[in-house]
């Protein structure tokens, strides 16, 4: 049996609700651990066909003497759909699956939304426990209550507020993660650097351009430690605003207005979604320099940050840039018909901003083409 | 324009959340007092053919200005389902509305109950407003959080937990309540009459032998009284255990476990849901008979009331108790499985029982056929 490494816990407390988060090495390898995290006689896996592969079997065998079913979702931000939704209704019926059964969602941000509202909304909602499995998903999917899924028009449109049990982040499962979805998952981290400034941010041109597909036990420290803090960052935000109602929690929108847009005009295909981010940070920044905000040598600060973790920066030339301005009507942020966004007053302090005149849109959008 | 005459309000306050219930008789005709709820610019009103073709145009002559839409339902509890809710969405979507829209239910149980889903989780939550058009839906369904959809397989298993910002019970819609429907809301007055035994009970006898259909201005004073009284029994109950982990709530669940049973063998075609509770707070106190808690007196008493109200109290001699028995076992309140079924160990003081053997529960359903 494996002993669990150190680990960092964070506790998360919110309105009539507690619950922990705990990053470590090896904490799926932890029978122990594992376990100890249910309290209740059945269990119900949701994860994707290529998480499913890799760690199902070793949290099935830390969970013997339960009743524990997978359901294995097809990969991709597509299958997040009300389809999926109702297969899942029908499978935990079919395994009679009660109010005091435990969902687990295994996998990154789409297994995590979809079987976290799964969870609120069965028998009026169940125990949640995430674990997250890539880098975008520990550091901001699955912390904060969020849960989601699309709708054929717009993206997370359908969803509810509703907090986990715990949160399990193995840094482990980063080992498996592709190249490209590792990389992805820096564009929230740097978004959190933009937000808070100081030493966070100071701290990632250094961070982004690791390697940390060789994973030596330094890097790993460093890794365990950002993510921890972006974690820290997240709950900050959201328990002064969990219902996302006060202006307060959009500043974690900060260039997803734009990502959310890229994302619809491009069906979901094109970008993962932590590129989408990337390239409405850049957008945000441009936007804010535009607005005499940010300074231009900050503007660079977040291109070169952006370049050096090897996200895209810019919009591709192919896209077109009426059907992104529609897009950006749609989004769940339109109040009263006016879109606010998230702007970058200076670097570490963030604002709403909802006087956006088209001619500064259009302009950064055309800017940044 | 008219006056609202003088109506009661209740404060709910639970976590994180307060709203308020208005009663009264004529606030659907008073286009200020109905204004005055709302802070959107858009609205939509979900309701059905029924109640729509008689409150529709008030209530949109009410919000002169605003952008309001309507969703009409067809009638009846089999239409509770994702395909309603689904083409609530698109609905929502088609016309524009956004998180800062209010949805307003307006009808009975099964309006009330999908309309709170649609709310609950459309944008991850927009504000609702119930306004509840039967008796049954004034004194239960709109009040407390609970919102549901059915699954074919099991009542109400999709659902969540959502506060609306008010419910404005407007007692003259009785008037053009079905004499059959109205009736059956008294099956959940006479609920609150066994939790709490003493004066509120004692005037039921009285109160559902009454025939409102008159509605003298004296009626109706009473009837506005139980009413209030009423929500004010299952407030004090919710709030002690809002999201129905404690076992508190579950006392709201007397006669229930029999009567969602009831409805799912017979197709929730031959019983209104309040005729099934009838039914199922009679085996209720039959069952707390069996298990010595309940005098024989009392179950007589029971057993008057419901007789008294109009009520069905005995299961049809048709039923098939064993298919009854299973679909017992599917129901939400199975924990570990065991069934726990709210007894009255006497009039007035109610709690959960988890050991009740088939034995027991074989004699009761055979003597109550």
């Amino acid at each position: 049996m494996v002993n669990v490494d150190s680990y960092l816990t964070l506790d998360i407390e919110l309105s009539a609700n507690r619950h922990h988060v705990y990053i470590g090495s090896n904490l799926l390898d932890s029978p122990c651990f594992l376990r100890g995290q249910i309290a209740s006689t059945k269990v119900c896996i949701i994860t994707n066909e290529i998480v499913g592969d890799l760690y199902l079997s070793k949290i099935q065998k830390s969970l013997v003497g339960l009743q524990v079913d997978a359901f294995i979702l097809s990969d991709g931000e597509q299958n997040k759909n009300s389809l999926t939704l109702n297969a899942i209704y029908d499978f935990l019926i079919a395994k009679n699956h009660n109010r005091d059964t435990t969902i687990i969602a295994l996998g990154g941000g789409v297994v995590g939304d979809i079987a976290a509202f799964a969870a609120s909304t069965y028998q009026r909602g169940v125990r949640l426990i995430h674990i997250p499995t890539t880098l975008l998903s520990q550091v901001d999917s699955s912390i904060g209550g969020k849960t989601a899924i699309n709708h054929k028009e717009c993206k997370n449109l359908i969803g509810s507020f509703y907090y986990p049990h715990s949160i399990i982040i193995d840094i482990n499962t980063l080992r498996t993660l592709p190249k490209r979805e590792f990389i992805s998952g820096f564009a929230e981290i740097i978004k959190y650097g933009l937000l808070v400034g100081g030493d966070f941010l100071n701290k990632l041109p250094e961070l982004v351009a690791f390697d940390f597909l060789e994973f030596s036990q330094d890097k790993f420290d460093k890794l365990k430690a950002v993510i921890a803090a972006s974690a820290e960052i997240k709950i900050n935000i959201v328990k002064h605003d969990e219902q996302d109602l006060k202006g307060v929690r959009q500043l974690l929108n900060l260039g997803h207005t734009f990502a959310h847009a890229i994302e619809v005009v491009t069906n979901y295909q094109r970008y993962l979604h932590g590129e989408a981010v990337a390239i409405g940070l850049y957008l945000a920044a441009k936007l804010s320099y535009h607005l005499n905000y940010l300074r231009l040598v900050d503007l660079e600060l977040v291109d070169n940050l952006l370049v050096k973790a090897g996200l895209p920066n810019r919009l591709p030339k192919d896209l077109d840039l009426t059907k992104l301005k529609l897009a950006m009507l749609l989004d769940k942020k339109v109040k009263n018909n006016t879109l606010p966004f998230v702007v970058i007053k200076k670097i570490g302090e963030c604002c709403i901003e909802s006087g956006i005149t088209e001619d500064i849109l259009d302009k950064v959008l055309i800017e940044a083409a």
